[in-house]
């Protein structure tokens, strides 16, 4: 955005200059440096359980998830919830995210191999949807109509199958966060009006800092103690040092990862 | 629905047997009839100012526009309403019912006869869409992005001129309640996400009588007394006596009617 870094990078944690405290912090630019200014707003202290590199990997994606099915979709317990993609950084937020919060949650992947990090997570049911419908797969397990919030990074290909799942008389969301496989679909309005049925867009980066400082100030309210009961737990697929970074884009290009890919610093 | 009544007609006026008042009411079916029996949380009372065969005109109209427009669209003051099929009863309904609200609103209508019954109305800015795009129009006089509800009842045609104008940010909703003129649509979904919008389907007959007992005390509460300070009207088109009635149907279905069409019967 206008008037941010062009070094790319979103989340971070570091020892803050100005209180010497290890925090993380969501930034719309800049993050991949060795020093970074961060909104205050935008600051959240790092978990004391957790390493500091570990906790590099919590503001995206469990910030993402956060804002999208809190407050956004309002997800409430008892609830049922559908992340697709799955295995990526805020899937695997949002599936434990939705445990904590006392739904029941079913999770998608394109990659057979990723299927069992989806269970890890705590997904009641996890689906190859290289292999199978995923609305087929949850009818047949759960029922028609079944699925009240869908988280869907995927777009275009995954909507006429969200729109079969979603539950009726009003309480089925689908929050589009990402168009990963396109953006251009075909809807049916008639089923939209007929499960009354509500389509939301949704991005965290291009929103104000005084937005993005009301979310982390509900996050840190709401949700960062569940990582100090282990509750949560951040996704790192892998650390790579930062003269090796590039190998670590290489793995995200390639699809490679189960959760974050992380980039250590070497500490003063 | 059903439970309910073959003989058509979802909204009426009359004189309660159980409690002698003249009462308006809501209805799943059986309106077109001498004698109904209509759930108590359904009923209100017919504004005293009108005569009783007007009042007949209010449930299906300004029901349908106070629940999408106020309970789930959430319209505020100076916000800025769209409203298709203007000239509809409910469309007329609904452009009252904004400017009661506070919001500026644009209205549209495909036949050019029709426009001024949009201005007296109340609409500030009313476009012939035989005529023009209702987007370039909305853009030349209020500039990009400028509106933040849409009342949709065409579906497939306007969605992309709705998402077209929509306000960013998350302000952005469009209400879908009909579609008239198509319900398949292309709908670009990294706009959606990119406007943080909000597509929503809504119904009102199909729902439940708890639900509609709710909207309809809401609704007594807070606007019925509008219509005895005359700042809501009833869009009465025309009054059928009851062995007219097949006029009544043959002119609702040629689309030559602005506002309701009201079917009379014999008083006692």
């Amino acid at each position: 955005p206008p008037g941010e870094p062009d070094i790319i990078g979103l989340e971070l944690s570091g020892t803050s200059d100005a209180t010497g405290e290890t925090v993380c912090a969501l930034v719309a630019g800049g993050g991949h440096a060795e020093y970074v200014a961060a909104p205050a707003g935008q600051l959240f202290p790092a978990p004391a359980r957790l390493d500091l590199v570990t906790a590099a990997g919590i503001p995206e994606a469990f910030l993402t998830a956060f804002v999208n099915l809190v407050m956004e979709a309002g997800l409430s317990r008892s609830e049922t919830l559908l992340v697709h993609a799955g295995a990526s950084g805020v899937g695997l937020a949002a599936i434990q995210l939705g445990k904590l919060l006392g739904a029941r949650v079913a999770a998608t992947t394109r990659t057979s191999e990723k299927l069992a990090a989806l269970a890890s997570a705590g997904a009641d049911l996890a689906i190859d949807t290289g292999r199978h419908d995923f609305a087929e797969q949850i009818e047949e397990r759960w029922g028609r109509d079944a699925v009240d919030v869908v988280l869907d990074p995927i777009g275009a290909p995954s909507l006429a199958g969200d729109m079969r799942v979603l539950a009726t008389g009003g309480r089925g969301r689908v929050v589009f966060i990402s168009t990963m496989a396109g953006a251009r679909a075909e809807v049916d309005l008639a089923l939209v009006m007929r499960k009354r049925a509500r389509l939301l867009g949704s991005t965290l980066r291009a929103r104000s800092r005084a937005e993005k400082g009301a979310i982390v100030a509900r996050f840190k309210r709401e949700i960062l103690a569940a990582f100090a009961s282990d509750e949560l737990r951040v996704p790192v697929d892998t650390v790579f040092p930062v003269h090796r970074a590039a190998e670590a884009f290489q793995r995200m290009r390639e699809n490679r990862n189960v959760g974050k890919i992380l980039i250590a610093w070497p500490r003063d």
